[in-house]
């Protein structure tokens, strides 16, 4: 990373392998929104997330960042929440009150009781404070997926119906926490045979460009 | 707990120490909105979170769950975030859609990058499949706290301003979150120095009634 950070803007500020800047890229590319790429690399010379001026910018040291006009943000879900207010079509979240509800439900459950207990510094904490080995870091990653998964296939058995994403006939916020967490938990051979409309949810997911186009593999930082 | 649920509603299923129970008490008491309590015992013969037939209302297995009439709700801050658009006064969020996503912020950086992490289910885990010991627990709970402490109380300096809450004049959906967090770090001794924005909005958030009752220790089944 040099010492100075774009200027134009919108922004975002990302890793090709974070599961949270992988939701907002999808977000973005829901809305149609154009916006420059800056990668921070997580891992390189311990991670340029805790090094000036990213740091500045986002005092967390994580990623991603969204930086428009004055607006610097953090947070994938409060970046979302955002484009979702600021450019309404198509919508992320339903209309109705209780659905909108259900849709922020299955979003927290991954966002909050899976992704930050298996993001890198975590698993890097396991590590080395705790001396954990790769077997131990593979069982901890699995357990916490596996811990969650039942409420989310029951969920979104009951949610989808019939429909092709996780709230029905149109993409939410729910589907867009569930690909990246599904993506993170084929990279880890985590057996995914008991949730079938998960699965099948992914599925379709990945058959939208702005799924496709936001997948890690497919960004130009991807190594 | 009995195998019969309450019929009427609202209820909320909460545990008094539970930090997610406890924001949405705040929640709650802030609207103004009549409740039923109903409490499941986290660590009583093995925690009745798992146990028929909470499991039911909750696949998670985790508290809170808020049921309204047909909606039964899961993760608190999909609760308090359904509880604010059903309920609209007083707003839990500010107008502007960049101060709101600024509460946001503030708000997934607890419940996301801190409270799971430190919550009963994983410290469990790191005793029992780690072999992790009282201190280890106890300096992992302080890590967690004290890697995302400095960019909240540099947030709140920003977006306080000289209001007395987070996002300045009004409670928003991260003092809900504050307030929690810091009755977790007081309760495990974390060193607050550091932090003085956030020790003088939590001072002044707990002088406010709605957040007085929601305390776990007026709670009728704190132990």
């Amino acid at each position: 990373m040099t010492t100075h950070l774009p200027t134009s803007n919108p922004t975002l500020y990302g890793y090709w392998r974070s599961s949270a800047a992988y939701r907002v890229r999808i977000a973005l590319n829901m809305k149609g929104l154009e916006y420059e790429n800056y990668f921070v690399h997580l891992s390189r010379d311990g991670g340029e997330q805790g090094k000036s001026p990213y740091v500045d910018l986002n005092p967390q040291m994580l990623v991603p960042t969204y930086v428009e006009e004055e607006l610097v943000l953090s947070q994938s879900l409060a970046i979302i929440e955002y484009l979702d207010e600021r450019y309404p079509h198509p919508p992320l979240l339903p209309q109705d009150p209780a659905r909108r509800a259900r849709a922020r439900q299955a979003a927290f459950a991954i966002a909050c009781d899976i992704h930050p207990l298996n993001n890198l510094r975590v698993l890097n904490y396991l590590a080395g404070e705790l001396g954990v080995g790769d077997g131990g870091k593979r069982s901890w990653y699995h357990h916490w997926i596996l811990q969650n998964f039942p409420a989310l296939e029951r969920w979104a058995q009951v949610d989808a119906g019939s429909g092709p994403y996780f709230l029905g006939d149109a993409v939410t916020l729910a589907d867009i926490c569930l690909a990246p967490q599904m993506y993170n938990a084929r990279r880890f051979d985590v057996p995914l045979d008991d949730f079938p409309r998960l699965v099948e949810i992914d599925a379709a997911l990945n058959e939208l460009t702005a799924f496709r186009n936001a997948l890690p593999d497919n960004q130009p930082d991807a190594q």
